[in-house]
């Protein structure tokens, strides 16, 4: 006999990318090479203290406001996570019931159909076509939700954002347009949120503010979804110190954009060097290149690579498990990678 | 037309204890008038770098294994939480389904309804007695879970082990112990984990160890318990500074039993005064302390206290009105309290 629900008991988990101890090279989870910037070391270092032990505010105020600064929205319009996932968790509670369904692309990040199964609801995936654009299917989708990661990963790819627009007129349950990744790319989806009351923004500091460590996620909507979403979420989801690393984060525009356009400059230079070696390589707006190597070989090299101490990501899962997603590192790391590629090929 | 599941739609949330800037005496939200532990403040600052980049550990493997030492269990045999209210949604979230039903005693912590309510559950309060003894209709309750605070709030007071261990005897659902003020208190539960599969031990390090600021909470059950709740969980649910925090916390086992009895001893000479106040003061095993002022008394001389900026807690909850929950502080504050307390009665 099990005291957990039935939903609870057949699924299996999401399972999270490798993090190994000792002298890796990672390029398996999407994190940035790049340290945070210098002036989110010194807000965490003047934030030690005595005042740890009272709760932090709820609302992550600072942290809301250095973020409606720069997206250009009203505070009210902002809810902070304990990472993305703390929202992606907390929107599926809150609009998702027993037996509803929740849509997204695929293959995308696989934490959505895991959400769905923790709620006991339905999935309804609808299959990306070869080229990655917006499935056809999506717009026809009946649901409570729609996941969309744009960038999407593990492709990388983009989709142009009136093309998220039109889905945004076409469908009428919560449209959710995870930008984990939109930093990396030439457009993102945010001023959807003034015109549809129905779309909600994900950003995240893991991965362009290189503190996937802290868990610091951003929720931008109309308020009245906000509003609903707090009583979702647990009283104090954010520390004070992710309060605290995430304002002085945003803060740092000029470091951010430093960072950011290394990364795409590492990215254009590393997915021209993958074409040279005869690989198929998605157009990646984000930090990380997916490329297509056969199968079983991708799955192989992926091995080899891990015995050479490199990582990257293979997905054993659909329409993906001929691929490789590669994060994209600093000069060194790629130049590296490649070398070791090349005697694998 | 609202996009909110309508369970989410009809409930109005948790209301945390108000944190007002400025110079107030807080005596409203029990937090440690101490400060974290020296080493808790050089771990951190250690921790403070390049790493932040990276992913935390999914499993909090360090915290993981100190509390396991401490507790004198197994790593497998612990889930670590963004605070004991992480663990308590992952709890419910993982054994109470769509109209199952939840249970506590009331009046106690406010959440465990909130969390009934998110989930579309079914809330049965069970009545404590006047004495605040364990109600006599709780090994009766039928229900997926049963949250018993204890010591409990915000009456401060404790059901003795033995009680308790003859309730985890009487259910066969899953018994939640939330040990949250436990570290104050003469006995405590954890040796039932061993003992029952269905009984899950929560404590937090947010009162007894200063850091309400980090968000660090722990569940200790049977090793099936928790591998089952893992998935439930975010995959990164602690920062990577939560986790290094709450290692060094628990590894400083002087300092916070050098806090733990300076606190009890203020709570023996606070509770002491307020009798001689003539005030009826409920036995406390915990930082604080619940006394009865009558009603509307109780509420009026709340607010009093506040222009005085002093604050402690009323309820507006049946059961409590006539009462007010007032955390032990230092012995200046105490001092301050008592004087300010003794010009308005």
């Amino acid at each position: 006999m099990s005291y957990f629900l039935p939903n609870i008991d057949a699924m299996s988990g999401y399972e999270p990318g490798e993090q190994l101890a000792g002298e890796y090279v990672k390029l398996n989870t999407n994190e940035n090479p790049y340290p945070p910037s210098p002036r989110v070391m010194e807000a965490l270092r003047q934030a030690i203290g005595e005042g740890l032990r009272r709760y932090p505010d709820p609302l992550a105020t600072k942290l809301r406001e250095e973020a409606a600064r720069l997206y250009r929205v009203t505070p009210d319009m902002i809810l902070c996570g304990n990472g993305s996932d703390d929202l992606l968790t907390i929107i599926t509670r809150a609009f998702v019931g027993e037996g509803d369904t929740l849509i997204s692309p695929q293959p995308s990040y696989l934490l959505y159909k895991v959400l769905a199964e923790i709620q006991g609801a339905k999935y309804q995936p609808v299959e990306f076509p070869a080229d990655y654009s917006l499935p056809r299917g999506l717009a026809e989708a009946k649901g409570k939700v729609t996941f969309l990661a744009n960038p999407n990963s593990p492709s990388g790819t983009f989709i142009p954002t009136r093309e998220v627009e039109k889905l945004a007129q076409a469908i009428r349950h919560v449209l959710v347009i995870d930008e984990a990744y939109v930093d990396f790319a030439d457009q993102n989806a945010m001023a959807l949120v003034h015109r549809y009351p129905h779309v909600i923004v994900l950003r995240t500091l893991s991965k362009s503010y290189s503190l996937a460590g802290m868990r610091i996620g951003l929720a931008v909507a109309h308020r009245s979804l906000i509003a609903g979403l707090v009583k979702v979420k647990d009283s104090y989801n954010l520390s004070a110190l992710a309060i605290v690393a995430g304002a002085a984060a945003l803060a740092d525009q000029a470091y951010f954009q430093e960072c950011v356009e290394k990364i795409r400059a590492e990215r254009a230079d590393l997915s021209a060097k993958l074409r040279e070696l005869g690989l198929a390589v998605y157009p990646s707006q984000s930090n990380f290149v997916m490329a297509r190597f056969g199968e079983p070989r991708a799955r192989e090299i992926q091995q080899e690579l891990r015995q050479r101490r490199l990582l990257v990501r293979h997905y054993d899962v659909p329409g993906v498990r001929d691929c490789l997603r590669i994060t994209v590192g600093t000069r060194e790391q790629m130049e590296r990678f490649i070398d070791e590629l090349k005697t694998l090929l």
